[in-house]
């Protein structure tokens, strides 16, 4: 079958495509919100029907929460899994928005034209990437040239409750050969990008206290233990002057990046001063000794999310508070053991305490291994070379300083590599207001999938 | 005139003064809530009454708070100034009294008898000591053997707002020889106590701005300067591993504490155990090479009041926060100026400053320097051996951890020395429910009253 034919169907259509995907944005899908569920169930039946106009055996399957949608296509070939998620994050503040975030638009920009609207791109512009991408091969060739299970969700904006335990009651129709999922950015505009490592996470909490109660500083200043000293000071000991971790066991299971794969980040065109300089730093201040880009993909951190004790109100109030409170989040990189790693950071912090200072733990618990795909296997280098075709660009294999559960739980639960390639920029303010999707983002991401699918079928 | 009979009179009229102060106490003189605002001109007419009924010439004078009660007697002989307050601390949480607050009674207890209400021991029982002292004195020898200005607030428990401008404006008529207050504690039970110096204060806040914007630690967690981790390690720089405030020039101003005196707290009976016990504590957390006692009472504090950024709420967030707040207060010992102790603390914390991390300074200001009695003075003698005699147990001349304002004033507006003798126990409870005061502590600190008029008549 013939992928030149199949390109030139997208570029015919796209203005077919861009109504299309209008039609889905104008879908108030909040997921968050029980207030918008009658119009999450609207955009699970829109999927069903879009894919069905396509040939797919697309259902709607109720969860707890709000509907999976599951579809297959075609009886021969690699089986390929596409993933993404027809639910939208919530649009407030709604006055910050220049256009109705429902109400969706093609707009020209100085950097070219955009379709506004929130889900643009997260993740309803992406995922219809992959659906027009279907479309056009099978209006050329009246079939898809491998077989392809559709697995949508409603509910990644809000916690995915319900992903675990369907993908695990339905663990057989979901295993396919490989998962693609289209829900990342590119590293730099026009650079194709295929995320192969994702970082893990573990999570803590900790409340130091001192004085049984609260103190008057005239009557125990002085001889008090003040437990907002003591959490500073705990706090502080966790990193060495370096930016390194200073916990004993903490580094078990990192790895060094290897040498070409760095080779590949270094030359991805990731700009560092703007990543830096956008949210008002100079300088990168992760561990010593590596780059900005290792730090935020390949390194494992340390992360101080909330601390607080005392008193936070208007004025001063000379009290000797009892209690210290900390919250820690930990990103996770190659072996490393989410256990192993919250384990330490306890023996760590318990042999700092003080005479008299007590530790309580909090109840936060769980925790992910860090993701990394067998990039070995050739679906990744076919993958590649056909984005490389597509964009003209060498494409790169990047991390991801964040996690994609997803991404994990296809590995964990059904034993099955994701490839995660996404089309969006970081100026689309997903979560934010104005969201927006470029238009050569979502032209190029459909041509990219019909390649992408061509050159997994010859694997 | 003989002081033998005054203390006889003293003793014989104990039930009657106790009757006295229980219709002061009936009185819900609660400063702080409005709408006791009428009971606290109650409390003032009482005690204008009251002194009326000595011979003194009393008047309520009004201010635009509580009104003061001032009062002359006397014409001849050195001129004292007492100071007191009518005023109380509200009384919740209602619940935690066994007795109603304001239905004052005698009780029984494994400790002796007590006086059992709120004020009873802050500051209405203590106040009245001294007037029934010269009650005594006045129904024995139908005089006083000196002269006496009674100064009575009613807004000490809410700031005293008027205080100042009162004494302003009142200078010249409440200049005296000397100050004496009733309203402080005994070091332990049975010692009597003279606070002779009181530690000072100065105050500030900052922020720490990270990033501009809250961040997520997927996106910049390795790279990005966490304003939490900053503060912590700005904060654990203010004290060395000795307990010792770190910062260049904090100690300037202060002395050491002469060894006469030293000796005098050491042997003052404070029960350092209990009073490490009793909140938790089983040693003393303040500056290596200093008792306790010094801790407490002579030595300079950097105190971590509050302290807070990031997320707070239940479960975790993996955020990077902009923001990280600091509340502190300094206790302040000898010379110390509080503005030279501020500024030092900020050139400490300004040196620390890590790139890309900016701080703001908060509008929270003031400040007193500590108060130290010139023990020197010939009165200080005299009510030390005034003391001893009555309670059989050499009196010491103690320090307070806290501050009590209306004793620095009398310094720095009237050009008076302030002798602060309480006979309050630390079990009292003030400013808490069940607040008692000791009938031993009434009638001795009554017996001590006439005691110190009469040395003080002969100094």
């Amino acid at each position: 079958m013939s992928l030149d034919s199949v390109l030139a169907r997208i570029d015919a259509d796209l203005p077919t495509a861009i109504d299309r995907l209008m039609g889905l944005l104008r879908i108030q899908s909040i997921s968050t919100d029980p207030a918008y569920k009658a119009e999450c169930d609207a955009a699970a039946d829109w999927l069903v029907a879009d894919l069905r106009s396509l040939g797919v055996t697309a259902e709607k399957r109720p969860t707890p929460g709000h509907p999976m949608v599951v579809g297959h296509i075609g009886d021969s070939g690699p089986h390929l899994l596409f993933y993404g998620h027809y639910d939208v994050q919530p649009v407030d503040p709604l006055d910050l928005w220049n256009t109705p975030p429902f109400e969706p638009e093609v707009q020209d920009t100085p950097n070219g034209r955009v379709i506004r609207g929130r889900g643009a791109a997260d993740d309803k512009g992406q995922l219809m990437t992959f659906v027009e991408a279907c479309r056009a091969w099978k209006t050329e060739h009246d079939s898809l040239p491998c077989r392809i299970t559709f697995f949508f969700e409603g509910e990644e904006e809000s916690g995915s409750p319900s992903l675990v335990p369907f993908m695990k009651a339905n663990a057989e129709e979901l295993t396919c050969d490989i998962a693609l999922i289209c829900d990342t950015s590119m590293v730099s505009p026009g650079v194709p990008s295929i995320a192969s490592q994702l970082r893990g996470m573990c999570k803590l909490e900790f409340t130091i206290t001192g004085p049984d109660i609260d103190l008057h500083s005239g009557r125990y200043g002085g001889p008090g233990l003040n437990p907002l000293r003591e959490i500073s000071r705990i706090i502080a000991s966790l990193h060495d002057e370096t930016g390194r971790v200073a916990v004993d066991g903490f580094y078990e299971g990192v790895q060094e990046v290897p040498a070409d794969l760095l080779s590949q980040w270094e030359n991805s065109g990731f700009d560092e001063k703007a990543y830096l300089n956008s949210v008002g730093y100079s300088i990168g201040h992760g561990e010593q000794g590596y780059s900005v880009i290792e730090q935020q993909w390949a390194r494992p951190t340390l992360e101080i999310n909330g601390l607080w004790g005392g008193y936070q109100g208007d004025g001063s109030k000379t009290v000797i508070p009892s209690q210290a409170h900390c919250k820690i989040t930990c990103r996770l990189v190659g072996d490393m053991d989410p256990a192993h790693a919250r384990n330490s950071i306890r023996a760590h912090i318990e042999a700092q305490l003080a005479t008299d200072a007590k530790i309580t733990w909090g109840k936060i618990s769980g925790g992910s291994p860090a993701v990394v795909m067998d990039i070995s296997r050739p679906e990744f280098a076919a993958a590649r070379s056909a984005l490389t075709e597509e964009w003209e660009r060498d494409a790169v294999f990047c991390g991801m300083g964040g996690s994609i559960p997803i991404a994990g739980f296809f590995k964990e639960i059904l034993g099955m590599e994701a490839m995660l390639i996404g089309f969006g920029n970081a100026d689309d303010a997903i979560h934010s207001p104005n969201e927006k999707y470029d238009v050569h983002s979502f032209h190029k991401g459909i041509r990219s999938w019909a390649r992408v699918i061509d050159a997994l079928t010859k694997v």
